[in-house]
């Protein structure tokens, strides 16, 4: 019987790891496009980058982590099935990756998920079970059927093989854009963001990467100005993927890797996701708004400490664009 | 003082006439991404391969002709600015072009063009005339203001340059996807499918190219059926960006080149549209959505006789996504 975390371990996820986890999952996933808007650079006052994981299998950039995590499970693993909880993507991405390797996924998913979010999961052949809408609920319930069923968790952020094949999205958008002077991207887990600090600097050690976060879900601010692992037992925020708190796995990577962590009101968000709609004519999900908003506010760069602007130009900044799953109305 | 279509010619546009106008927007425009989906490959029963000109610069193919078009004047030509009609695209791009040329442009639009597309003219700075929503009207008060200010006409879709511009997207995704059986282009003016056909066939003579056309603008399938241009007065289709019809010119092409017309209904193009926003997580505008709809049909792939499949697989058919210009309800 494998451990509950059967990845965790206290060695550094090396490169090699990364590169290994590219290689499992690059024949399954999309390489998604890096798009530009010159409007969107106008108003930010830098060359944004944008590594859109919304237009991924699945919708999201889950679908890596999940992939890599599922097919490095042994045959006994796979046999025994696999469980996780998720308030989505991660849910998807799991129901996904299990029928690939041809095995089943139980999943738990808060009662107040979108409608979408359930219907992909189901979509995919995912086994849903409902819980309430708070960090211990979801653990609990994901464990009760883990004991009853001996399947696999597959936990959305604190495990190594998720982590390193959530890197993969921002490897690829530095191979693509290699001069980058900073990423962006939201946090919640912290699966994203560790695994974008892995990716990102692992291809060029002197760029920076910042973390965003909703206000109404300032765990992972509140853990980085304090150095200690703080919760978040709920939150209402637009940014309905964002509502997770960092684990104590994510946050070690992010206090080595990270250079800050840049909060963002609920205006702010609903503003971003609607120029990106506009501009890129590219759907988005609240929680990858969450990415773009800080640079949009006029202190956004400095915030940032890219007061060091380049001899060349304006400051190359990559956004990780999370996902794309809403609720349509047409 | 050149005649009121400078670019008319009998000649046919040459595949160097092609590489020329490709070499000439490269710098300015954006290679779009092909994009695919599982999801709608299942539910079409073939490979689809979207060329996603939503993500093009001012979010349609339009900038593609229209930048040929005015990097191919005079400086003489330019002192006298540009003028042109449009539903909104065109008239986007044309402002977008004739800003980066240097020049001005007056824009004759129809008073019930959706207003983002009216906003977009404005924020590149072109000059907006309305007109009364019906091809006579627009191309009078076009032809009115040319003869006031001298300005060049730079013609939707009857003009050669804008036609080998429009013809660049079909190239490009031969270039990317060289072994496709066919391509599928919504058809109003025609520029954009004549071009296609050229662009296509230019680079795989023996695929098949088929316009895609509202059922309530049905212009080309008349044209194409009868063998004579039909006109259409007006329509309330909502794909606002087809409600022009074919200029001899384009017919012309088309009569040789296109391998026919397939009609949508206005529920399909609506039902085609969410399904693009849904599963692909672009912004399309309905018109775009019209060359997804006629091979959702169950009769879709026989209807435009691919009854040849191919040995190694399902038919792999490209998708022109004109453009992403919708007003957005956030």
């Amino acid at each position: 019987m494998a451990a509950a975390n059967p990845a965790g371990t206290a060695a550094p996820i090396e490169w090699k790891i990364i590169v290994e986890a590219h290689e499992r999952i690059r024949p399954r996933i999309h390489r998604t496009p890096v798009l530009t808007s010159e409007s969107l650079d106008a108003l930010a006052g830098a060359r944004l980058y944008f590594k859109c994981e919304n237009l991924q299998k699945t919708g999201s950039f889950k679908i890596r982590g999940a992939t890599n995590a599922i097919f490095s499970l042994t045959d006994e693993d796979v046999r025994r099935g696999v469980v996780t909880h998720s308030s989505g993507n991660h849910a998807a991405a799991v129901a996904c990756a299990a029928r690939w390797r041809g095995t089943t996924a139980s999943i738990v998913m808060p009662k107040n998920a979108p409608a979408v979010k359930c219907r992909a999961v189901e979509s995919y052949g995912g086994k849903i079970t409902f819980c309430e809408p708070n960090v211990t609920s979801r653990a609990e319930t994901a464990s009760r059927i883990q004991a009853e069923t001996g399947a696999v968790m597959i936990h959305p952020y604190d495990d190594d093989r998720i982590i390193a094949g959530q890197s993969t999205a921002a490897k690829e958008l530095l191979e693509d854009i290699s001069d980058l002077d900073a990423v962006l991207s939201p946090v919640s887990g912290g699966g994203l963001l560790s695994g974008t600090c892995l990716g990102a600097k692992g291809t060029k050690p002197g760029l920076k990467v910042y973390g965003c976060e909703p206000e109404r879900a300032d765990d992972a601010y509140r853990s980085w100005k304090s150095g200690k692992l703080q919760t978040l037992e709920s939150s209402d925020t637009i940014a309905d993927g964002l509502r997770a708190s960092l684990a104590p796995r994510t946050f070690a990577i992010l206090q080595k890797l990270l250079d800050g962590v840049l909060l963002v009101s609920e205006a702010e968000i609903v503003a971003a996701m609607k120029l990106i709609w506009e501009r890129m004519k590219i759907v988005i999900e609240p929680s990858s708004a969450v990415a773009l908003a800080p640079i949009l506010r006029s202190s956004g760069l400095q915030e940032i400490a890219m007061a060091q602007r380049r001899g060349d130009g304006p400051a190359k900044v990559g956004i990780i664009l999370s996902g794309g799953n809403v609720e349509l109305k047409l």
